[in-house]
Parts: C-alpha cells; structure tokens; sequence
C-alpha cells in the first residue's frame, strides 16, 4: 500500500453511537449473557484480525513492491509515481503516435510512461507470476502485462489481477510491442507493461449491469420476439433495467456515441443561427399561468400560490419577437404532462426553438428552417460518421437518406392526403394524421422522392392551434358560419415518417388573435389571465413572424434509426420514471 | 386603403349570441320599451355610419395615392409595393453603404428603395401638406418626410403623421440628402421621401409604458433618493411597471445591447468549453426527490406522485463523469424556491455549468475556469465593446477591471479572513462571509491587486456542501471529535465584491461521501432515496473530478455593474412575480 496522508475511509473512525436515552429499563439477565457472548465473539474476531494484519504486515515488509500498487486514498492523491520531469503522462488516444515519435530515440527495453485515469475493462491472474489486464479511454483500448520480477512482487501480480473491472487505475509502464497483434483491443501493436498500479477509484465487484450488456441493442417495439429469439446468447437485460442503471448503461460506446451526436446536433443548430443573426434566448419555464391546455401541463406550487411548467417556449419566442428581437433562438427544457407510455415520447425533452420575423412570406422562415435541418444533416454526416457508423453497428438501420441536390420535398396538405388515398388509406380532407398515416406517408415519400427527410405545409385549419395564421386563401373566403374551414400557414418537419418539427406563421394582430380564440374549436377564453400578456404583446407593433421548435431527442432517435426515444435521452423522464 | 384579400378584424361578423335558455321568463313591459328605445338609437348609429362611409368613399375616390398607403390585413400582406426587380429591397442598416454605392449610377432625383419592418419612432403632421416621421430598425434611425404632390395626397400626408408610435411599416421611398443633417437620428446624410406607406402592425397609441421611459437607468437601490431628484424630468417609471411591460421595456437600446451580451457570454462559454473537449449535456430537470434542502426547492405534481425541479444539475453532472463522460457542461435553468426579494436573487436562472475529471489535482479545473472566465470577458471587450458603451451610457458604472497580464488573484480562504481582519471586518476563522463582508473584500482586493475579478479558494469545511472534498491537510489531521474543522478543495469566484461562481472537487468514495452525509451539519440521510443513484454513481469506479456553477445573469449584471439582476433577465421570476 502506497504511503498516503489521507486517511482511507475505511480507517475513518465511525460517528459514537446514541447513549440510551433516559427513562429506558435496564437490561435482563438474558441480554447480559448474550452481551458477554457477543463480547467473546468480538474479542475472538480482533484477535484473529490482528494475527492477519500482522501476517500481512510481515508479507509487506518481504514485499520489494509494496510502495508501487495499492488503493489510493480518499483524495485519490498519494500515489509513489515518477515526477512529470521524469516520465512523460501520455493518454491512451495519443499513445500510438506518441510512441512512433520517441521509440527510435529511446531502444533499450521502450520508452516509459504514466497514464491516469484509465478504466480496467477487464483483470485477471493467469498465474501466480503473471497478470493480464485491459485498459480502457473512451474509444481506445490496450493490453497490459504484469509479470513478476526483481522489481514486481508476485503479491503486486496478485492485486493486479484482482482489480474489479471498471475501477479507474493510474499506471506507470514500459511501452512494447507484443509478439502477436492483440485482438480484443483497439490499439493492437503496443503493450504496457506495468511498473506501478494504484487504484483511483474501485469499483464493486458485482455491479448491478455489466457495460457488456449496455454494449447491445434494446429491442424494437415492433419485433420484440424476433430479436430475444437469438439463441445461445445471454439473455438481454431490459431497457427499464438498463435505465435504472444508465450510470453503467451510458458507457458503453454506442451511448457515447449517441450523447457525442446530440452535443453535436446543439452546436450545429446553433453556428447556423448564430450566423444568420439569431440571437439565444433564454425564456422562463415557470409561468403563472397554463395557457396550452390545463390536462397536459406540470402544476407547482410558488410561494403559496399556483405556478405551471412550460409545455412550449413559443409565446415567450413571439413577445420577444415584440420585443425588436427579430431572430430568436433556444434551446432548452420542454415539460409535457402527457400520460404517453410509447417509444417517442417523453414527459421532459430539449426544445431547439427559433422565431424570426419575416420580410414577405412565411416560406422564408421555411425555406431556412430546411437549410438548417440540411445543414445539421450534413454535419452529422461529416463531422459525425464515427460516431453514428458505431451506433448503427448496434442498432442495425437502413442509412437516412438525404433529399438529392438538397431539394427538400415541401408537399401541400391535400397532396400528402391524396398520397395517403391513392395508397388505399382513408382520410378526410381536413384529418390530421395519425401516427400510422404518419409512418405510411414517410414510406410514401421516401419511395417517390428518395429521401427520409420533408416538410408538409398548410395544415388545416381545426387541426391548429388557435394562433396560427389562417392561409390568404382561407382568409379571403371566411364563412362565419364555418370559422374553422381551410388551412393554415403551418408546416411539420419529419424524418423517417416521425414528426420533429411543428411550425407556423403566427398571428400578429391582437384583435383577430381574440376572434381566432373564441372560433377556435378549443374555445380558449382571451380574457384569461394568463393569455393578456401574449396577446398585449401584439398590441403594441409586432412585425409578422414564424418559427417552429425541434425536438432534440427525436431528431438523434431518427438519424441513427433507434427504436425508443429514451435511448437518446441522458436521464430519461416518463409518467413512470423520474430517477435516477 | 389599398386593397387587401384578406378581411381585416374589425370586418368579421361576430359569434351570433345564444338564444335565452328555456324556461326563463318573458321580457317586462319596461324591458320592452327599452328595446324599442335601443332599436332607435341603433338605427340611428347605423344612418350616421352609412353616411361617414359614403363620405369617406367619395374622398378616396377624389384620393390619388388610394392605393399607396392604409394598413394591411390580418396577413400583414397585399400592398402594392413595386417588385424586388423594379426596386431594391434594402435593410436600413445596409442603406448608407448602398446610397454610396448607387447614387452615382441613378442621379435624377435620387435612388428608390423598398423598406420593411419599420419601427415609427415618431410621426408629425407638420402641416395639411406636410408630415414628418422617425423610422428605426435595429440601432439604426432615419427621418422620413410625406410631402402632398400630384401623386401624393393631402390624406396620405394626415394617415403618415398620424400613425402611432411602436407600430411598424413597409414604405417605398425615394432616398435623397437632406438639406442640413439630421441630428435626431442615427443616419444623419439621409432622408426618405415617401411614395409609399403601409401600416403592417399597429400600435394602439396609448402604450401602457413609453420606449422613451425604458431607455432611462433604473435606480440603484442602494442610491435611489439622489437619483430620483433630478429636476424637470419627467418621475421616473418604476421596475416593476416596466417589468409588468417588458415587450416594451425590452426595445430600449440597452435592454437590447443586455440581451445581445447575454447570448454572447453563453457563446463565449461554449466555444471555450467545446475547444477544451467539454461536451454539452441536458440533464433532467424535473427530480424523484428533493436532495438538496427541502424549503429551497419547489415541488410539483407528477402523475399523482410528487416530484421537485432541480436546484443545480450537479448531481446528474457528476454522474455523467462517472458514466465515462469526462468533461460535460451545461447551459439551463436553475430553480431556486428561496424568498428572497433582493437585487440579485432570482427563483429562475441560467446555470452555466461545468464538471470535469481532472489528472493530478483540482487547481487544473481552476486554471480551466480562470481561462475560461478571462476568454469571456476578452470577448465581451473586444467583440461586445459597442453594447458595453451602450449600457454604460445608461449606466453610469466605472469599467469592469480585469487583472494585469491575466494573472488572477487566488486567494486562499484564510488570507481572505485575514485581509478583513486588518481592514477592521469581525470574522472568525471559519465564518462564511456575509454579504457585506464580500462586497468589503471586493474593494480590498481591487485596491491590493487592482481587479475586478479573482477567485477564493479553500473554503472551511463546514460552510460547504457534504459533497464536498476535504483538502488534503484537512483529511491528514482528521479528528472524529470535530469532524467539520479544517478547509476543503472548494472555490467561489468573484466580480466586483459578488460571487458569480461556487465550486469545489467531490467525493468521488460512496463510503467516504455515506460517512461526511451522517457527519456534515447537515445531517443528510444517505439511505434516503433520492441520494441512493447519486452515492451509487460512486460505486462503479469514477475519477477525482470537480466543477462549478456559473450564474449568467450574475455575469452581465456584474460586468455591466447594473443596480439589479432583474435588468440581466429577459422575464425575470421572483417570489412575487411570475408574469409575464
């Protein structure tokens, strides 16, 4: 055990027990007897522990490597490792080139090095005088030897070997190459062998998950039975359990890989906006009023009064519209009370919002929402190959395919109803779509126009929220008598027949914004408290805007083509899980 | 009024009422008389209504420029402005550049030019032949004249000076120097003559606040009396009424320039992050359990269980660095349910957090987040130096002292004591500061070390969280009598005397962090369920780590010196206010 100053936990002398408290009786005759029992119990148990430290004491006094492995404290400091001056600190992902510059100079025996923080994947003695371990670095992986020497105990083989797999290790080595390319690890031409081991942080050896079985696919809803019939394998763990440990389930590669997607997916949404002038925003998500509908919406309580989460940043987006900023983004937490118990939804996911006002058309705002959507796809496709070519090692998925010529497929209502119909399909005119139409459409689309990614536009008018423009068409033939007739400025984005984006020019006129609400099949009452704010915003100049809001989770689940929704979500929520 | 497909508002027949319900009783003789008597005047009203209209047709008849002027429909669409092929469309930030570039080539009477979104300023009618106006956009203003000619009437020059404030407008201009320059607006060369206006939003002309009230500072709170006696203004408009009106609060030019250096701080932020390998994460907002004091946390309905919005995304940070996430960071709202009604307490803010695993010792994260501090506020001087004159014209606020050749002041806790201590402060060893005392040692350290920004380090033991790291001399001098002395690994950082920053390294032993629970003052519960996926985390081998918590509105407020956090925050929420 390496010298350490500070005490291991272990050492730490526990809190004193409670006194009893006054007025409890005294103990009986056959408590006392048990007492002394117990007494002989424990003075047997510290003599034998003191035979054993001692014995260990007198094998670490024989020990020529004691100082060179062991568990570090608390602070995870202290260990006996060469200065910096000394021996150079090379990562795992660096060691390669690292050693192909410094080995020519450096022949006899090869260079040394210390690594930190490297994760065992795997230890195990395969005799008394010899060790072999994995060590892994986010993607890298590399073989290390223990073997006993004039230098190396075979009690430092021992402890080596036993180290349980995914504790962290700090190691100082000798890098060589191995007789054979080593197979199972991702840097196959170098070895370490090990001149000190100290262990950062240990693991339990049984852990709830092994990452072995985070490594494979969660099962598709749809093929269930299918995919749990492949014989001779371990049977998998399911997705809930996996989730109640996502700690473990997260390292496993694909699920780096994944996260690493969706890092990416936010600064490609951004440097986008950001260089057409959009400006972050950062709206509030506690509101003092639910203006979107009561039943989907989380209520707390603020200061003995009520306050709701925010289910949309979109009319806090349109007053900041009001407000001159023409150009607003965000991206942040959307909270929905939705008791959808499905693979595509979630009771808390990240919003990828924007706002703009525009010059003359609503097809403006279209147009660059779908450079925006090329734009990320293209840096998925670039920037991101290695990661989603690893996912879909996984998760085997037919590649998304990309509009040719990045013509983005803008398909008008009707004709994505007639699409419907001519395909056997019943819908009426002025149906929304269900989830299967959705799906059946996607299919549609992908076999006309080759590419898993479109946008439908003018979406009827019963089927929108109240504040979404009526199209010049439908204004020109209002029918009192049939306010709810027509179609709108609105437009859905999907990606392999899923919903990611919902959009729409807004209305901008606060007295036609009263008449769409009482007409609005929702009747929702413009004299509410909660709605004077929004439509006060309209009152005092607002240019005519539109916008729309991704979900980030639906667009990673739909790119690499995973089967539920909580598999690109950190820490997922659903009505039945809100931990860890 | 030019002819527009659209129906305007005010055109569309209302929601017929309902007939009286069965049952009720007949109307009174009184009630009937009544009815006969509103009949009459209704009759009446309609007779004069019909005459006003035929009055007004038979002017727009005799109106030449009809069709060049009136407001626009719902849509904001159908005036008969020229093409983009017969006029440019030009932005008014764009307009100095492009009368330059053109003006040569098209010499008779000046260059025309197409203009959207407005802003009116101000409108005059300066005579029944003459009106004068100030359009803005952006931080860009021009006057405007409407002058009665032959193809210019005397009723499009009364519309044009008599459109309200705020509103916005389309017009075709012809773009010519004005005789003497123009003080009153920002391009001072140019003037625009009118051929054509539409109203595309109006304003009601009764604003509830004036931009003009917006555009003046808001009382400091600890100086409001000096402030509020300057003569012959008019009484200043107070927060909370410009806050009840914060679309319009908002469009002042400072508020704007607040806005534009909060998005460039999280920029900053990012990019930095993102250079050094940080990816982003989205960590869950809404929790299983309360972990961190109940009676700061708010708490909300979750499918008939309880659930609690996350004060910090620390815990789920930290667990992400145990799930082979090295280095994550984190841009969101934080939720704090503290009553505090002061300048700088918020209930809702945005957490700019960091957390990473570090090599040897955590002054590595320190370091990281000196550099990553100093890089912002390079970026704010150098890219954000106009909207920092900006503000500071409003504001009058000494600028932000950064420290000499970066080099910033970490100082250890102690020292910081001991600093007090000679400047006369009473403070025992382990104290936490006070407000007051921090704001003290704010002005000691600026006149020792001449900056505006430092960090403090080593803070005692018992005024931190469990959570955190002892420092090493603490846990080498151990002492189970008086567990909670000593100093920890723990840093807050510092703008002008306030603390925008707390951070620490973590324990990263389930066993050792179970222990400081029971032994911390206070007395967390480790089998309590909300703390077992967060030990847990511990338990599967993690790297020494450690982090921080940035507050985005502290930093502008306090780069900026504004008297109140309120200003930094687009819709600010506090105990009393959670609207807009």
């Amino acid at each position: 055990m390496s010298e350490n100053n500070a005490p291991s936990a272990e050492k730490v002398v526990p809190v004193t027990e409670q006194p009893p408290a006054e007025g409890e009786k005294g103990p009986s005759k056959s408590a006392l007897k048990k007492a002394a029992k117990e007494k002989e119990k424990a003075e047997k148990a510290a003599k034998r522990k003191a035979a054993e430290e001692a014995q260990k004491k007198e094998q670490e006094s024989n020990d020529v490597s004691k100082e060179d492995y062991g568990d570090l404290g608390v602070l995870g400091q202290g260990s006996k490792l060469p200065s910096k001056d000394q021996v150079p600190r090379v990562s795992l992902a660096q060691l390669e080139k690292w050693f192909q510059d410094t080995s020519k100079a450096e022949e006899e025996g090869g260079p040394q090095v210390v690594i930190s923080s490297l994760v065992v994947e795997n230890a195990r003695n395969q005799s008394a005088k010899l060790s072999f371990l994995t060590f892994s670095d986010s993607n890298y992986s590399i073989q290390a030897v223990v073997a006993a020497s004039e230098t190396v105990s075979r009690q430092m083989v021992k402890f080596s070997g036993s180290v349980p797999t995914e504790s962290i290790v700090q190691v100082h080595a000798v890098v060589k190459k191995p007789n054979e390319p080593v197979n199972s690890t991702s840097i196959k031409n170098l070895e370490l062998h090990i001149k000190k081991i100290y262990v950062v942080s240990r693991a339990i050896s049984q852990l709830p998950v092994q990452v072995a079985d985070a490594r494979r696919a969660v099962p598709s809803e749809d093929a269930p039975a299918e995919q749990e019939a492949s014989q001779g394998e371990r049977p998998l763990v399911s997705l809930n359990t996996r989730l109640d440990n996502r700690v473990i389930d997260l390292r496993a590669e694909q699920n780096q890989a994944i996260l690493d997607i969706k890092d990416g997916v936010v600064r490609l949404f951004q440097e986008f906006l950001w260089a057409r002038g959009f400006k972050l925003a950062q709206t509030p998500k506690m509101l003092g009023a639910a203006t979107e509908g009561g039943a989907s919406v989380f209520e707390l309580g603020y200061f003995g009064q009520k306050a709701f989460l925010a289910q949309s940043p979109q009319f806090y987006k349109q007053m900041l519209v009001s407000a001159r900023r023409k150009r607003v983004m965000e991206v942040g937490p959307v909270f929905r009370a939705e008791n959808s118990n499905t693979a595509r939804h979630l009771t808390e996911f990240t919003g990828l919002d924007m706002e703009m006002a525009f010059e003359e058309d609503y097809h403006e705002v279209i147009s660059l929402l779908e450079e925006l959507m090329l734009h990320i796809f293209d840096g998925l496709k670039t920037q991101y190959k290695t990661e989603t070519d690893l996912v879909r090692t996984v998760y085997n998925v037919p590649e998304f395919k990309l509009p040719e010529a990045g013509k983005v497929p803008r398909i008008p209502f009707w004709e994505a109803v007639a699409m419907l119909r001519e395909a056997g399909v019943e819908i009426g005119d002025y149906d929304d779509f269900s989830t299967p139409q959705e799906k059946r459409l996607g299919q549609l689309v992908l076999e006309k126009y080759g590419t898993d990614f479109y946008v439908v536009d003018k979406y009827p008018l019963e089927v929108r929220p109240f504040y979404t423009m009526p199209s010049a068409e439908t204004l020109a033939s209002y029918d009192p008598a049939n306010p709810n007739k027509g179609y709108t400025n609105s437009y859905d984005f999907f990606m392999r027949g899923q919903e990611i984006m919902s959009g729409a020019q807004r209305i901008h006129n606060a007295e036609y914004l009263e008449q769409r609400m009482k007409e609005h099949p929702s009747h929702a009452n413009p004299k509410e408290e909660g709605f004077k704010d929004y439509i006060d915003a309209f009152r005092y100049g607002c240019p005519p805007h539109a916008g729309g809001g991704l979900g980030l989770e639906r667009i990673v689940m739909l790119w690499l083509g995973l089967p539920n929704i909580r598999l690109a979500t950190t820490f997922p929520r659903d009505p039945g899980r809100v931990r860890p």
